[in-house]
């Protein structure tokens, strides 16, 4: 497959309304998604959500019905769910760190950094850690989106759903997980897409973009 | 340039800690960057975030000082700033309706969705609605790392700053925006980038990701 520059894969990926059900995206072309996600930037490093890829039937059904009935969910072949650290604790910046010291050693910078780190996390309230994990899965989220342009995937963002439902469909409140964001992953219906034939419309540059000279 | 992979992209940035401040970006590869942003999805097509593009080194001046003297910010050529609506009102979503019906025709069933809309977004705090528009700078936070790569520029995502300073640094309060995350552009000083020899730090596909089969 030859790669293409990042400007086709925006203009060619859109919000799939409509998934064909009878053609699955392989693993491979999955595969490569979940590496994008697993590469992708946060803050720190500390990677603080976890990744659901469903494809069992009758969970994504569930899953469906937490979130109005969006035929996406079952249409498409893999359901991937971003779920963000329901807090920051000791434990999982502990863990961060010794992945830290195992790949560039016991450095005395890197433990300053990840204490000092602490130090600003643990005291703050949950709520306000769980926002800013979430923010993080959104930047994967995003580079998520490209990689599936690029492996010529469809998928549909989606933030309409229960995710108190959803978090009990996959138990992810027990794991101290908190699902943030659903992707569908499958391929458009060509001919019952209503959305496919419209164009992309964005604003126009003047109208987001400032320039502070 | 020959379009690279993503996963080569994904590999090759860092979050950049020292920058060569007599190497400037040119306006091209800036203007490509831009356009990705302006590009990113967004829930609902709302685009709830503005731009700002920061060359001026008085005010970058401000703004390292603001965020703890952090020297991309001035070393760098370029400081984009991610700034969030502080809020969704009816005039906001009115010119993305406004938009959509000049791009795909006066459709009813557009009106529909962005009314639906306000009535879910209007009666909410500003702040979670602020939230939500923040994690969509996120969606675009993430495409515009990969957009730099792609042009060969560093980059450093930085929230470590004072967002009340920065707001009053650049205005941002009176047009009803909120600093999010800033996004210093330039090159990496080889030489003096402490973090540019060490390898990257990623968690192992089994620690982030679970198989719902």
């Amino acid at each position: 497959m030859t790669a293409k520059p990042l400007n086709d894969l925006l203009k060619w990926r859109y919000a799939t309304k409509k998934m064909n059900p009878s053609k699955a995206v392989s693993q491979d072309k999955v595969d490569a998604i979940i590496e994008a996600i697993r590469m992708s930037p946060t803050s720190s490093g500390t990677q603080p959500f976890e990744l659901l890829v469903v494809t069992n039937p009758d969970i994504r059904s569930k899953i469906a019905e937490a979130a109005g009935g969006q035929a996406q969910i079952t249409d498409g072949s893999h359901l991937l769910v971003f779920a963000a650290w329901d807090n920051y604790t000791a434990e999982r910046i502990d863990n961060v760190v010794d992945l830290n010291v195992a790949a560039r050693g016991d450095l005395p910078m890197l433990r300053a950094y990840y204490d000092n780190l602490k130090a600003n996390y643990l005291p703050r309230e949950a709520e306000e850690n769980y926002a800013h994990a979430a923010r993080q899965a959104y930047i994967a989220l995003g580079v998520a989106l490209i990689a599936a342009a690029e492996q010529e995937v469809d998928s549909t963002p989606m933030e309409g759903f229960d995710p108190d439902a959803v978090d009990a469909i996959l138990g992810l409140k027990e794991r101290g997980l908190r699902s943030v964001v659903l992707l569908p992953l499958g391929y458009r219906d060509e001919s019952g897409d209503w959305l496919l034939p419209m164009g992309k419309v964005r604003k126009s540059r003047d109208t987001i973009v400032t320039e502070v000279n």
